[in-house]
């Protein structure tokens, strides 16, 4: 007679043994090198104990190497594509991705359905791993990918920290101070500021430090927050000058919604900079042709993708072609954040 | 004793057994609902006379239904993100999937690296279906979709057609015929055109339909090519001006491109369009606000993208939520093409 059957154990058991994540227990059993030697000793110590055996279907499909990794906005498609943010974190991540022989997706994510679907993708061992970008606080779309298993790298401050995922931001803080002090040393004394997206760290942060610099001339009622989008930024513009006709100074948190309110003062018979000067955030390109050029924030947004891609290739054990600095530095080790530096560039609009 | 185990039947014995393809019975295994009724009874006969099984791993790995559409892009991701045209067929196909249930991501091939490695992904199981858009000569794209063994719809006419693939195009060759007679009607007799890339069908089929129209009145000489871009119109338009100062009618095949020549004829001192009348195509956002606002061919192309998605659910047998009327006549079954209607749009510029 054949003894019964002890239930197999799981992966579950193994991570709660070592004292560790299940992605750990996934990379060590998977071969990867990107665990710490001594905490690998540990994971195998438990699969070893437990007489744990990865379960060979799951396994296919679970740790099988695609090749592929996602990039993931949670945005809509018209924002996506209206945004040249995107397109620069695009092009970053996927040339770097290619120079190691992987291939990139771009998934984009807005309704609660959507990061449903894109969950069960992220599961279903079609990825290596993820990129995420343009994360709100109201989606945890981090979350989604780190259920999921895989490898995780996120641009910009992560509105929730997960265990092991590496994160690449711009100083958006230090970026709001340099925007403030520009108005600031230019006489301007009635400083207003259209903010992103509140549920966004680079809105929040943006905000953090023009709050900061300005100190006690900050004025709340002159905040106005916007969607990071031409038309959003000209409305917000909009309601400001109207409750603040005398304003002199205007930080617009993003080129496209510093062209729109741009619109907004010209049709508000301002001019720019004599009667409002104003500065943007990003140095888009549009920032150069704009109706004065702006005077904006320039964040290096093509480096973050190619940053991000290096850490997320690096967390696969994949070979990096050409590491930039803040790799070899090891800024960006799992778990750790690497903040890229901003920097003022001034134009004729303020 | 445990009697000696037969070997387990194959789905080749079960679809020898029924008189079908191993397709259907991997369709009627699945929960298909795309198979005849009548036939799915006689597959479900020989999978009980036989006792088959069906292997779960294989099953998971070879049949398992993704949820998920890839759509490709024969472009740089500069490309992709910077034309509108791109945009809205993501949006529209994006729609379409989500409403059935779908998830939609985006791949962008540019190098012979990169559809390999799409190819790879393609045949890995990762998506359910293809929409090809862009396509170019050079590039077999759509074979190697058609190569994975699943379904295809191609956006545009494809460059070599492939058994049982849809298609969905606008009438370009039409759409070329209305810029050029519009040029005539107007009393134009140096006519010339930025014509798309020529590698490209819908580069072809305006060309197609500008020389028809036409007719004696068409001088090869006045004929450059662009790259769809507003540099590459900027740049065309220059040389056609060089090469022929009295041109007073200019079709130039894209409306990103026309921006461009705008901009060069005004550089050149033209006046549009009381010196040189100008006729768009895609009547995209920037038409409507360009100086002046551009006279251009309309083509739908959200619409485009939704049948594009509507045809692939519809070829997977997934329920189509509200389908359009070209999907309804079966204009679109499995190897035809549908031909989406285009119109002229006159504003200032011719």
């Amino acid at each position: 007679m054949t003894p019964p059957r002890s239930p197999r154990p799981t992966l579950e058991q193994v991570a709660a043994r070592a004292g560790v994540s299940r992605a750990t227990v996934s990379r060590v059993v998977n071969g990867s090198e990107s665990v710490d030697a001594g905490l690998a000793d540990v994971v195998r110590r438990a699969v070893d104990e437990l007489g744990y055996v990865p379960n060979p279907a799951a396994r296919a499909l679970m740790t099988r190497r695609v090749d592929t990794v996602a990039l993931v906005a949670a945005e809509a498609p018209s924002r996506v594509f209206g945004d040249p943010f995107f397109a620069a974190v695009a092009r970053g991540a996927s040339q770097e991705l290619a120079r190691s022989g992987l291939h990139m997706v771009l998934s984009m994510v807005q309704t609660p359905e959507d990061r449903a679907r894109l969950a069960a993708f992220l599961r279903g061992g079609h990825v290596d791993g993820a990129l995420v970008i343009s994360e709100h606080g109201d989606e945890d779309v981090v979350g989604a990918a780190v259920g999921a298993g895989i490898a995780v790298v996120v641009g910009g401050r992560p509105v929730t920290p997960h265990e092991g995922v590496a994160s690449v931001d711009h100083d958006n803080v230090e970026g709001g101070r340099l925007a403030a002090q520009r108005l600031l040393d230019r006489g301007c004394r009635c400083v207003g500021t259209v903010a992103g997206p509140q549920d966004m760290s680079a809105g929040v942060d943006r905000l953090v430090g023009f709050t900061e610099a300005l100190g006690a001339r900050f004025d709340p009622a002159l905040v106005e927050a916007g969607d990071f989008t031409t038309t959003g930024g000209g409305a917000a513009a909009e309601r400001l000058l109207a409750r603040a006709p005398g304003l002199d100074g205007l930080f617009v948190a993003s080129d496209l919604m510093a062209l729109g309110a741009l619109g907004a003062l010209r049709a508000g018979g301002r001019r720019v900079p004599e009667d409002v000067a104003v500065v943007g955030f990003d140095d888009a390109s549009v920032a150069a042709v704009a109706a004065p050029p702006l005077t904006t924030v320039r964040q290096r947004t093509e480096v973050q993708g190619r940053l991000m891609a290096q850490l997320l290739l690096d967390g696969l054990g994949r070979t990096v072609a050409d590491p930039l600095p803040e790799l070899v530095s090891g800024d960006g080790a799992a778990g750790a954040g690497v903040v890229l530096p901003v920097e003022l560039v001034v134009r004729d609009s303020a």
